[in-house]
């Protein structure tokens, strides 16, 4: 499968949401739905390159990659690498590209991947870069999305938590900009999304407004996508985090759907695990397709 | 191959040995004696979830896998994991599990194996849970003892060395039970086995006994298993460890075997292994049978 | 492929570069110009035993084996292995040679790869040992010269840096000794090579002269090889290092190639990477080759 389109001749590499225009969002995901299939990479290496620890992301990758036939080779923590011995993130890439035929990257740097995919021979995949993107989160958001509603255009979600230093929301806020959504934004003061944010989506036209608590919104969407609070992205400050209780769920939407990006701390409640409204687990397990599909169209 | 029998059903989990019965048991020894089958496992993956060291271990499950044509994701440090931003034992294992076909779990927390196989969506192998248990390495014993003695039934064993805190010695004990053994134990004071393993030794009419020295009952045995004291497990206090000297094996049976669970300490002087008495190497690569007998019975 | 020679009836380790005569090096480097086949060494388990952090060389043997069907267990960790629980390096090797078909070793002490080759069921290659030998990369060197020269015979280099410290050093120039080479050394003050390298290049009547700048000798070679100042073996004292700047080049041969181990600190100019006189990526992607070839011709 190929991700070619007219505005966009070939997908090297995904560092931001933005790489990706709605078309190709829309086969993308539509792609995503087929099967594995499971020589489609045989013979392929795909290296996995995680400067920070995120277990749930590396294995998807890994996941996806294996299942498709191709082999893996991984650093999955900082002090394994040469960088340890000085070695510059440029040169680390560059020999690495020179190994494998896709690279996986998560860096604690924010610009990291674009950088890296600029100098990268094969292409690369930003797995996330510092608060800044995660362009296959949000592409999985979309899928559990899309799954969950049947349909992507005009939906109304709360989305909720820490929206400033989560990279998931950056990247979620402007891949569901093109599909006509309706915004409830409910985050603690001082964790409201950066004003570029703010600015993408006025710029789209997409009605948001924000609100205080969950209770005042939630009877109105279809989708209420929470997040945690990023506790080692704030030093200093009492943060009240936004938690979901068995008790909120008690006048909504039966086609509500509840996504969390995982993981979650203390936002979501256990006991909702069991309500037909949670769909996070269901969420991460469609991580597989989409990191799948992308593996597939871009080697 | 399937461990079904009239009274266990479905082998879902493997988290304690009683999970296996004698007859269960007997079958799966058989069936490790068979060579490997290269596609056996073709497509599957199996997860290594480590969440504390254990290098043997996970290498041993990771080349059962690999040599019966399965693929592997690992989790080999607790620092990796998601665990670092909070993330519940609950959710990972549910969300693994939704990547893979079968997990193996190493925990620090007794009883983690049995919560995390209840939650988990595929079959589950304890490779071991804080001082707990350790089913698949009484079956690696188990093997071992069956190949160099030609029977599990009706040996004198010496069990020597700590046999408190040793996880192996609780499901070793617990595996040994049905096949009418005559125990000699070994261990430094205050390292005795938990009363509840002598009471199911009394319950199944195990004949045991305690002695202070090797010497006393090596002429006896048809095997003698060594065990190192755990000492990351013992806090303070000055131990004894029980070691094993050539000079102990002038007057022993020819068909003596000498086991060990591995890593060894000072407890077997370097100059057995040249014996024909060393029998822990073999014992050692016994592990990939038995390992690989299971994932092919579970997966 | 055999590196079967008259004087070597087998290769079953590969520890110091002495362990190839000059006629073995020449079929190996020319073996490894051929591509790869990617069943051939399917169904077989290479074991990357890493107790010093080395991501370059331990991805490098990584994709050398999947690359030609092989699969991979792998230690990258010190503190992930039963070391931490006493186990020896004897009984490491001993259980991991009954695991797999082939061990690449990296450990810190000197002759580690020596005594574990000794100990292996399985064919053993040396990765590093301390600041004793490295075999490998001295072959992936002369791959290196020997493609971008067309020849090893009879060449001029400069070879600059830490000359004592770098343990490649060692076995590069005993590698190259062999091949009639006129030797430019130039090393800060207190890192000259080992007192029996120097022997060892006079005994085989090696042409060699130390200077004190690149500039005086760059004129001259066809091949400058640089190495990074071993800054976690040098304790205390301010070292200079060696650098080479874009002015350096004005005055060189045409066919002047420029190698480096890699990782680099500050030694070359990254603005010395666009011009057509740097071939250290090139070196460090012929690791592959060179990798690979020894794992099908040894296992």
């Amino acid at each position: 499968m190929s991700l070619l389109t007219p505005t966009k001749p070939k997908l090297n590499s995904l560092v931001s949401i933005d790489d990706l225009d709605k078309e190709a969002i829309e086969r993308l995901l539509e792609e995503a739905e087929k099967p594995f299939e499971p020589d489609a990479l045989k013979g392929k290496i795909v290296a996995n390159l995680f400067f920070e620890p995120s277990t749930r992301t590396r294995l998807s990758f890994e996941t996806a990659a294996l299942r498709q036939g191709a082999n893996v080779i991984t650093v999955a923590e900082p002090s394994q690498t040469s960088l340890s011995k000085g070695e510059s993130l440029h040169d680390t890439i560059k020999m690495v590209s020179s190994y494998s035929d896709l690279i996986v990257l998560r860096h604690p740097a924010e610009g990291a991947a674009k950088y890296a995919g600029e100098i990268s021979d094969v292409p690369l995949i930003n797995a996330g870069d510092g608060a800044n993107e995660h362009p296959t989160q949000a592409l999985l958001d979309l899928f559990a999305i899309k799954a969950s509603q049947g349909t992507l255009e005009g939906l109304s979600l709360a989305i909720a938590g820490d929206l400033k230093y989560g990279r998931t929301i950056h990247s979620l806020l402007k891949a569901l900009a093109p599909f006509s959504p309706r915004l409830y934004l409910i985050c603690p003061e001082g964790l409201e999304p950066a004003s570029h944010t703010l600015e993408r989506l006025k710029e789209k036209r997409v009605l948001f407004s924000f609100h205080s608590s969950l209770k005042e919104v939630l009877p109105e969407v279809d989708v209420l996508y929470m997040t945690r609070v990023q506790k080692e992205r704030i030093k200093g400050g009492l943060i009240h985090p936004i938690c979901l209780k068995p008790d909120h769920l008690k006048q909504v939407k039966p086609n509500l759907k509840i996504l969390h990006p995982m993981p979650r701390n203390q936002e979501i409640d256990p006991e909702i695990d069991k309500t037909p409204y949670a769909y996070y687990f269901e969420q991460a397990k469609g991580a597989l397709n989409v990191r799948a599909t992308l593996l597939r169209s871009m080697i």
